[in-house]
């Protein structure tokens, strides 16, 4: 328990993200306080944050009530937290300091909202922040925190595949080994998929490719990895970049037949020629989220350490520097994912330094 | 039998469709002679009258071996034919003066080259053309020439049903009320799906719509179809319209979910924003073309009388008028289907006249 009245929280703030001072939330009917142990940079955060004023403008054109995503919010929905105490009409199946994740949604007047995605709830890049007890995930206990912070991306992937209908004989394409793309490389590999090419523009990465089982992987600046694909294999491709040109790219390379799973978020205008992709009877499945049963599929994953979390997480940094962690993402190639950790926790098994460089 | 040696096509040559002499061709190995007894003018034709040349271009782009389709290219693959006389190594399981149709391919060099697509064979816009006796399928004696030769382009409809994978329950919305479109509704409304939208611009084609089987039709100037459809509906989208901004408007206002099959042909550059469909997690299948099952279960569909036929055909014209039957049906929204038949032929039970103008 703790005697603190205010926290800190790493929040959007005039363009910027900076630190500042916020009260402890109070756990409404049905939730519970935590505290933090970790929080992952989601490559949607930094996607929101560039783009936040856009992609408002956009939901505003469409019809919806905007929120506001340039000034207060409060992001984070890649978690492990630490149960603080419980509000009313909480059954209690938990006990205070258990360690759990959750799929990221707060229950606000009957319907859920986001978590770290919306500013009518706070995200965990926060000291403490609010959960439903409800939709609570015990983390077995023989699996570290940093390794459980890995689920909610590695679920992402876990959905991807799925929504691909992969099969053991099919020819796996994935575009882009960031966080999502290595998600995918993963579970392709668990799910027994036998070939399985890759992209990247990152050689560290694409050193993560073939560690996460990646059979061939090629630097998109030298070599099309669709020339690895003969024309009559059948062909799943994964896009996680989300960039544009991406859509047209796969649209004329892409071999008959193919499926096409878009999990890469490209909130610009892309631009592809429709005929081609008739004549080649291509399909996209385009995905976000997962199921709750998908999201424990991904923790018992790495519960079994069937993932390579450790090579995953390539930096871990304190809340004061966030706004670094985004530079950083941005501007080097060698970075997976960055997990954000309260200052004087030992994160159990990483071995990582909170360097941002390496 | 005929002692005819040449015989009269109608070829684009110059930008134009003119009526040319050319020899009768000799039926090689596998192959018959046949002699046509109608041919549907297909929205894809137009197109490649239109843009073939954008669409050569394309191809040579994107590595491939460009046909000449701009000069000297006869077109026509949505035929119904007569047996003339029999080339060498053929089984002769039918006989002279049989009726047939068959999937447009002709064998060449031991390959399937396109009928009435490809300057390496003769279409149907020809007094005669030749075919493989091993695909051709018989015309039972009680289907009128003029209902088995809409059995192509319904196969298109039975193929993006089938490709939709749409139950009785889904709502299906279909976008533009061509022959590719109503092809889409008369499929749907014989799979028993009970709610059928529909969106066209022009009021012949709106009571088309709702004649095969659509139960609310909406001018897609003063409606937009997607008002109609509920957020919990489990929509599945054809768009059969093939122009640019077309899948930017589906993006934009299909339902979470929603599945959508484009058959419409656009070879013009389209653009949309990849977030917004991830978003909602919608799937697009793209399709061309159906499978050789599916081809003769829309001729079975035709015999049985299930298709309104008569209506979908709203004129017969010679093929000394097929630039008229181009021009018109790019310029006015009267029309559906417009068949070429020969001059002297009877179409048995049609009751059209010839006429453009109606």
């Amino acid at each position: 328990m703790t005697e603190q009245v205010s926290m800190r929280v790493a929040v959007v703030r005039g363009g910027r993200i900076v630190v500042e001072e916020r009260p402890i939330p109070e756990p409404g009917s049905g939730e519970v306080l935590v505290r933090t142990l970790a929080c992952g940079i989601c490559g949607s955060d930094l996607h929101l944050f560039k783009h936040g004023a856009s992609m408002m403008q956009l939901v505003e054109r469409l019809g919806g009530v905007p929120d506001n995503l340039t000034d207060g919010l409060v992001m984070g929905h890649e978690f492990v937290a630490q149960i603080v105490r419980f509000g009313a009409d909480t059954p209690r199946r938990f006990a205070a300091g258990d360690r759990v994740c959750a799929v990221p949604f707060l229950q606000i007047d009957g319907a859920p909202v986001s978590i770290g995605a919306s500013s009518r709830t706070i995200g965990a890049y926060a000291e403490y922040f609010l959960l439903n007890e409800s939709g609570l995930i015990r983390i077995p206990d023989r699996v570290p925190t940093a390794a459980a912070a890995l689920t909610e991306p590695l679920a992402i992937g876990v959905h991807a595949v799925a929504k691909g209908n992969v099969q053991p004989h099919d020819t796996a394409v994935v575009i882009g080994c960031g966080p999502i793309g290595l998600a995918c490389i993963a579970v392709l590999k668990l799910r027994g998929v036998k070939r399985i090419l890759a992209a990247d523009l990152s050689a560290k990465r694409r050193d993560l490719a073939r560690l996460f089982g990646a059979d061939e992987v090629v630097d998109a600046r030298e070599h099309s990895v669709f020339d690895g694909v003969g024309a009559t294999e059948t062909a799943v491709i994964f896009e996680c970049v989300g960039a544009p040109g991406m859509i047209d790219q796969i649209v004329k390379r892409a071999p008959i037949g193919a499926r096409v799973v878009v999990a890469g978020i490209c909130s610009q205008e892309d631009a592809f020629i429709p005929m081609l992709a008739v004549a080649k009877e291509l399909s996209f499945q385009f995905v976000s989220f997962y199921r709750a049963d998908e999201f424990k599929a991904a923790l018992a994953m790495l519960a079994n350490d069937a993932i390579k979390w450790r090579e995953w997480i390539t930096a871990t940094v304190p809340l004061e520097l966030v706004a670094e962690a985004f530079e950083a993402l941005q501007r080097s190639d060698q970075h997976a994912k960055i997990l954000i950790v309260p200052p004087g926790d030992a994160l159990a098994g990483t071995g990582r330094p909170a360097a941002l460089d390496s």
